[in-house]
């Protein structure tokens, strides 16, 4: 089969692998037809991760079921279903409360599997024509009818919806609730419209690129331009300078200033400034444990600068890590269905697998308008 | 009447003052039987705070009531009462729901207000022989008629029981958890105890004072000793390697090594080790939004290097700040009326007011023993 | 002043009494500008309640501070303010967690007080030029600048809004749920309007008046006319076969068959048939201990023949009560003040106080388009 | 292999059978070392339920595990474990949020499967040398190395105490709160010591039998004697009048007055009217939705004459159902091997399967110190 494969940094190629296949008896396999770019896998591109050359990336995945293993019950041949990026067992102490992004059975000693994706397990990724799922019955989230017709839609529940309603989860906002979003790539604005679908007041996002303030503000959303380094001031005055109830971190430890350099404490720091006291904080951009690379000397270990006098004065809460998907899939699927939500609108390339090398190096370099891509491997674009 | 009042760093003196009295139609007027000693006190104490001189220190109180204002309906001359150390008004948005801890009414400008504390509004401490209580009718917690008998019970409602509680809150503990807690001091101690009451499996506690291992140990906890640096890999040991489900941080800014050097991250980066991935963690222990008196340099912004990166990777939860003491003190004062718990256990020394300089003296240096001190401005021992 | 004074069973004058006054040194006295009639004031009127002769109907109440006692501190002379229909202390042990419609203190021996209703304590009710509002500072809820503009919106603020909303919390609704109302009058409107800003799936109501029905449709809500007795089906058909994840019953113990008879257990039973296995059921129709004038043999001690063993099999939660209005007010008033939800699309009528004998004529006929009268006692009609 | 099989109402033989053996991929087969008889056996064994003839009984089982199909990948051969009496999937909807009482796979039709249970899907009972547990890997809690020292406490892992817990939960049992049981038989004996682990201040028991409210003295709960028709008023002045936060309903449909007639409205009343307002019910006795035998007619078709106008104006919640063991046995099994717990204390019996027969005869007549029956197909009594 067809598959993207790392080959070392910023150089991924399209290339002839062996087949995915039933290798247990609760497998399913897959045909991909949707295989969404993650910014989460240009941190792979990058070479900032451990990733080993020759692995398929891709965890944001949907397509059609074409075998299943004997183990499994629920789903059929035929059915078309989305894939969440993180794979569960349904049965260890974590998935079996939900928190299915910290499964202790399919990656041990690690706390979470996934798709594609370093440390993540001995899973391959989904941006190639097959893709094995195990514990099929647990992962699959299946579609209904008009699969094929909303498929962008359905394909942003594989990670980036669920993703972002994860962090408005963790910061705990309620209708009626300000809600303010430090980034506008495809988990910020996931971020906000879970925030206007749950009933916020008032829903505030920090970025500096011109495409991504454009798509909060079609949602009704406040988009706040940070270049000139005075969007704190601007979200306490828009929140009678008491700062917003709630606060979403959707940029993650490579944050950068104006200049370009990475100050990996700033979005969080800012947070704790913009949130009211006894506030909740959401925060769904990756930090890692340690990056090497990295040119801040305490993000070297992992460690941030932290306000945490401020943080613990008002008394503010934070909750933290990568998205149990399935909590939260099948009723965004639902919300989708029923014509309540359309997150597609952030989609602004369908392309052919064979077109990701390209995709890549558009979304990596942040090119304007390349805000989010799903590729086909079966060649469909829409 | 006479009061405890602050002088300078290390300089506390029984004095006369003005009488405390009724100055709005909501305050009430309480003879003080029972004013405690609290750790956060000696931040004042050792002139680490900017509490101006004169002022009279006492937060944690109880007493009789000698007179209300005409506004008051429930609370009656004659009623013993336990006053929490936070005041609030009752009504602004934090007060309604129950967020005591930061009334937006009592301390304009803070989210906050509390009795003889720098930076906590005009209120005056208790540790005199009368204590005004703005709002009335909202802060007095009435005791039952076992008041004078348990009172060494009761007047730990004041604080550090419900700052306790509000840890094992914070943490999320529940029936069948395991809990690690940082410091043995008395609301290291109370969490412990709220460990407990809640049902809690097993119950680790770390410091390094004898005096305080042993009191843990009297309510079946387990004791770790962190003199030898190895206390991170014994509660890995006594939870499978897992780390333990919550997380309570009961020790603040000044945590210090055992050659005494101040590391303001020791413990949060110890508690991200010692709890398990999607743990939670509750911080009671102070931490202050700027200290320029601080050996660490990143202390001196109220800034720690903390282990975001493990912290974000484990998907920990965090709640901070100061007991919203109204949200618990009712339970509390049942369960202890009740007998099904007795938190004074804990308290060491029972003192005349008089006697409150050289006990500022003895708890400061942590003297063996010292563990917990109630002083009777009414001259009562028991 | 002049006021709306009831005379017995339909029967209802406005006449000059005595003017409202401050009583006690928390109240305030508020020159009533709205206030609505509310369908549990035709309990009232129809002579089913214990109301005596000569008191003064109206607890949905709104206006200006013209005065405040000596114990009030926030709200001041000049503030427009709505009151919530439930008369709450702001210390008792139910006030103190947010329940404040029953609230220990404004009406001893029950738990709960409210203004102008039987049972519920000596306060005279606000369909008058002047209302008397004890413990100010906790019952005021404090209006933006363009409280006059979107005055009709924050009338509903003190009740029905936040009683249908109350009885969406208590059926759990939860974004991406199903949802079915039974009963279109004006809190099962709002209950409608609710689930809707909390991001429900699908939301259903029962009842067979057109203007109803039609006021459901204009905010995307399913209208489902029960008169062919098919409601049941209708419902399981729209929920494949399963019933809707939450109820809600906003009739009450009057429930009438299309023929016209009383049958007090047909919405339960209906809604436990309705819902799925598992769902949560909201009851805010009013249900009454006792009504010696009802049909229904059972009604008239209070109870319901009720659909148990389903309730049971299929492991339904409940939740009842009137609606702790001060939980909900302030949120719901910032969605109003940003334009995120109009609530007054349900007001039918807007009159002066003089009308008002006419207006509970009509209401309580269920004459077709009078679906939500709002009286101004001050004359001005918008 | 031998089993104890359903002959008709109050018949039933041990008898051999064909053996249980692996039927699909995912099961997994148990050697059954301890299988109580339960008080909703007596359902079936008095013929008040459809149970066919031949079927085997039992859903209270632990065992060893001698196979496992080809899908299980972390039950191995050779482990302990405890099975919860209903039979979850783990994948459909109620499964994967944790209400594995309500799993949608296991019993098409129906919400929720059992073993050995009528109207429960097709699974064999337990009461047998051995057992078939479909999607084993889900519904095994595996048991520690003390599992054969603690069996009898594990036992009850099954069903009982997490039943128990479940109707403190439903019924929101929290620190410090006052709890009242209705029944004191295994399930009614389990809620209280739940609501004893949880912390509660005061708990209060309601039975007529001996041998049950000496059981509920040993551990320090409140044991009211409801003979002379005086526990409301009792419950009533041991709450200071006002009632218990919390009640849980353990009896069920077949309550019966001391005559010995049953009054199934007779504990949900006595209910409503010794709960407190605001409080909490939770209903773990088993209600059905018909009893064409009942001798009360309203019964007969399910229903109860439920005070319905009361409840409305206390404003009560209500949870009911079977419980969803998975959500509590782990945490159960934790306290247990702590040694947090010891909920064998109430095991009157350990009996060959052989002299099960025996057993339902004594059980059923509730004959004095009769209070739990532990059978041990595998000859052992301990």
């Amino acid at each position: 089969m067809k598959a993207l494969v790392y080959n070392g940094a910023r150089d991924v190629v399209v290339k002839d692998v062996p087949d995915a296949r039933i290798e247990a008896a609760n497998d399913v396999l897959v045909k991909v037809t949707s295989t969404n770019i993650c910014g989460s896998d240009l941190h792979i591109y990058e070479g900032r991760t451990d990733m080993e050359d020759g692995r398929i990336i891709g965890h944001e995945n949907l397509g059609e079921v074409i075998e299943v293993g004997p183990g499994v019950v629920k789903v059929k041949v035929g059915d078309m279903v989305c894939l969440p990026f993180n794979i569960g067992c349904g049965f260890c102490r974590n998935c079996e409360r939900g928190l299915t992004g910290f499964c202790l059975s399919v990656n041990p000693g690690m706390a979470g599997g996934a798709y594609g994706y370093p440390m993540m397990g001995p899973y391959e990724g989904g941006q190639a024509e097959l893709l094995r799922v195990p514990f099929g019955d647990f992962n699959c989230l299946k579609l209904p009818e008009d699969a094929r017709e909303k498929e962008a839609d359905y394909a942003l529940l594989s990670d980036i919806w669920p993703t972002g309603w994860h962090g408005t989860e963790l910061a705990g906002v309620a209708p009626g609730d300000s809600v303010v979003i430090f980034g506008g790539g495809p988990v910020g604005l996931m971020a906000a419209l879970s925030a206007k679908v749950k009933g916020a007041e008032q829903i505030m996002l920090v970025d500096r690129q011109k495409d991504r303030l454009k798509l909060a503000e079609e949602i009704g959303v406040t988009a706040i331009d940070d270049t000139d380094g005075e969007h704190v001031e601007k979200i306490l005055e828009l929140t009678r300078g008491e700062g917003a109830a709630c606060g979403v971190e959707a940029v993650g430890w490579q944050a950068h200033d104006p200049q370009g350099h990475e100050v990996p404490n700033a979005t969080m720091n800012d947070l704790v400034a913009s949130v009211r006291a006894t506030g909740g904080i959401g925060v769904v951009g990756v930090f890692v444990p340690e990056d090497p690379k990295a040119e801040d000397e305490l993000m070297q270990k992992g460690q941030i600068a932290f306000d945490f006098g401020q943080f613990f004065t008002k008394g503010q809460r934070m909750g933290t890590g990568q998205a149990n998907v399935k909590q939260y899939n099948r009723q965004l699927r639902d919300l989708i269905h029923a014509g309540r939500a359309t997150p597609s609108w952030i989609v602004s390339h369908h392309l052919h697998l064979d077109e990701a090398p390209g995709a890549y190096a558009h979304f990596d370099a942040r090119d304007d308008g390349w805000t989010k891509v799903i590729l086909h491997p079966d060649g469909a674009t829409t």
